[in-house]
């Protein structure tokens, strides 16, 4: 089912199909990275196995592989970022270094992105932050898989929100989640397995819960967070819409059931009110609130006190959010990225599509 | 069971009862504002029925009525503030006054809070922001009553975040959520019905998920949003560990299981590594990033579109976050405020305690 490969090759690999579709050799080494992060760190959905669906966006035009990005209004603190239709690869690293580089100004700095497409995972984005001494914050909206709390309509994308902080000898503090119960990858491997899925997962089209993983398909939808109105799903609804807020209204992408799907198969929506996705950076500088030793001191005493927690009955260990990724991302550095047969087969494709040597 | 009150008239023995313990009058009055907006939104477990609770707090010479509140480090558009153990009702409007302030010159302001108690409901602080055109964001840790994922200990408060965003025409986005599946505050209402608790709300002391509501005082936890594993209990951990972060490492306060109880005959916590409690709070103005007229019909658009969708099977309408709050303000204000006898006796307690005309 499955084959192992070493994440050099990999990189490489990625790199050329970048290149082959006109990114500059900066830009298509900056994508191969971003996306491959999500493969060392465990996230396969999110990664190579995502790459043909790229090159489609790019095919529909929907993708510019020569994005002039640029600020279009700022304050000392703040800007919003025009990714003139790039890669969300490319336009996030962009708009994270100048949340950054206004921190260093100022203490803190927030950009919100209009123009832009699917960046790949939150978490290596904000994990930039750290290499600064600073707490990464991103936040991305997506094409609208998920009804609110009593909708049965589809109005939010899984709107993910990742949160990285800093530590001393400790390993640092990274939250990464989607703002529903499950992502929308959790359900194609049920899909694939003709499993069913737990109570709180999805809702079928007239608005009732479901454990059919098929529904999504048949016009149902994910959940927030919480799954139902007893469960607390009206605070998974609240935080996607916070998402969605301040990565496509405060930027003039655009929002809701407006903005454009991923997939290039799928019609982009009537009347759009901006431009293409939208992503919020912030970075916070340490030092712009104690001193990064005191701080440091806190951090790790915090961490330790979560990682030595006694776990409950049946469990060994409590862990911090980002423990289970970075445990894999080394392992799979060390060992090689494991890639289902559909996806080496995706990458045999487009390695014949450009001319390129096969990694395969 | 219930008296309806006047808000003035409830408003007016609230500032009495803070000017006898010391306050000055314009403190006074602010946190007389702060608690009773807790009723007036319909949020009863944290307004008028928790006087007597400051009051124990500070019988116990654990809040400061006279306190000198000061900045002890700051960037342009950050800062950290020492409430010098002051109430949490005057403390956060002092920092949320100063992150307004911020971001009329930069943009954005973010004041980390400690030596800070109880400042009643989030909200109420974050609407501050939307009267100066700013997009206003609250969070305050508490102390531990919630098992992180896989614990069988409680490390985590309930944890809230708020973010209030402004609109054009449409009333606004007002998102405050606790970071639990369900608040404590109605935990208490099934012990008083003596009605079990939906699965996914607490667990017992060996970590096994329970429905008796009971077992909290016995040893067992709140459980974050989500409730278990399976249903994402472990986004919910990780957005109560990002605001206790923010509120108590980055500021200097109490964090995890060190954070002070509310309740003052709770013994706190021994080799406390910080002061008090801590909160965090943003604000963010609108035309740092686009015009306000932009943003407002963008934004006014978004909220149409949510309040109008389609509902599900067996509901009437979808709710824009804030929207029950500000329904029941706006009724409340007008026809009065329902307290229950032992919150009435309480307010007798306190006239008589204090010699001053009770609101009974």
């Amino acid at each position: 089912m499955e084959r192992i490969f070493d994440y050099e090759e990999l990189w490489r690999f990625t790199k050329n199909v970048f290149s082959s579709i006109g990114c500059s050799e900066e830009h298509a080494a900056l994508a191969a990275s971003g996306l491959l992060r999500a493969d060392l760190r465990g996230i396969d959905s999110h990664g190579i196995a995502r790459l043909t669906g790229y090159i489609r966006l790019w095919e529909a035009k929907r993708a510019n592989p020569r994005p002039d990005m640029k600020i279009v209004h700022e304050t000392p603190s703040t800007g919003v970022v025009d990714g003139d239709g790039g890669l969300g690869l490319v336009v996030a690293p962009f708009a994270m270094g100048l949340a950054i580089s206004k921190a260093k100004n100022v203490g803190s700095g927030w950009i919100a992105v209009r123009n832009s497409n699917h960046f790949g995972i939150a978490a290596h984005h904000a994990l930039l932050a750290l290499e600064n001494e600073m707490i990464g914050i991103v936040m991305t909206n997506a094409s609208a898989l998920v009804a609110p709390t009593f909708s049965v309509e589809r109005l939010l994308g899984t709107n993910p929100i990742c949160v990285a902080i800093p530590a001393g000898k400790e390993p640092p503090f990274v939250a990464d989640l989607a703002t529903t119960t499950a992502a929308n990858g959790k359900l194609e491997i049920l899909q694939r397995k003709i499993q069913q899925a737990p109570e709180g997962w999805i809702q079928d089209k007239d608005g009732t819960i479901s454990t059919n993983p098929h529904e999504l398909k048949a016009g149902g939808a994910l959940l927030p967070l919480g799954g139902d109105r007893e469960h607390g799903s009206h605070k998974g609804y609240a935080l996607g819409a916070v998402v969605d807020i301040f990565s496509g209204v405060l930027s003039g992408a655009n929002y809701g059931p407006w903005v454009p799907p991923f997939p290039a198969f799928i019609p982009i929506p009537e009347n759009m009110p901006g431009k293409g996705i939208g992503h919020f950076f912030g970075a916070m500088r340490i030092d712009a609130f104690r001193t990064s030793a005191e701080f440091r001191k806190d951090m790790d005493q915090w961490l330790k006190r979560f990682r030595q927690a006694k776990p409950a009955k049946g469990f060994d260990q409590v862990l911090v959010p980002g423990d289970p990724e970075r445990i894999m991302e080394t392992e799979r550095k060390k060992n090689g990225i494991p890639l289902m047969h559909a996806v080496v087969e995706d990458l045999e494709y487009l390695a014949e599509r450009f001319k390129i040597s096969s990694p395969v």
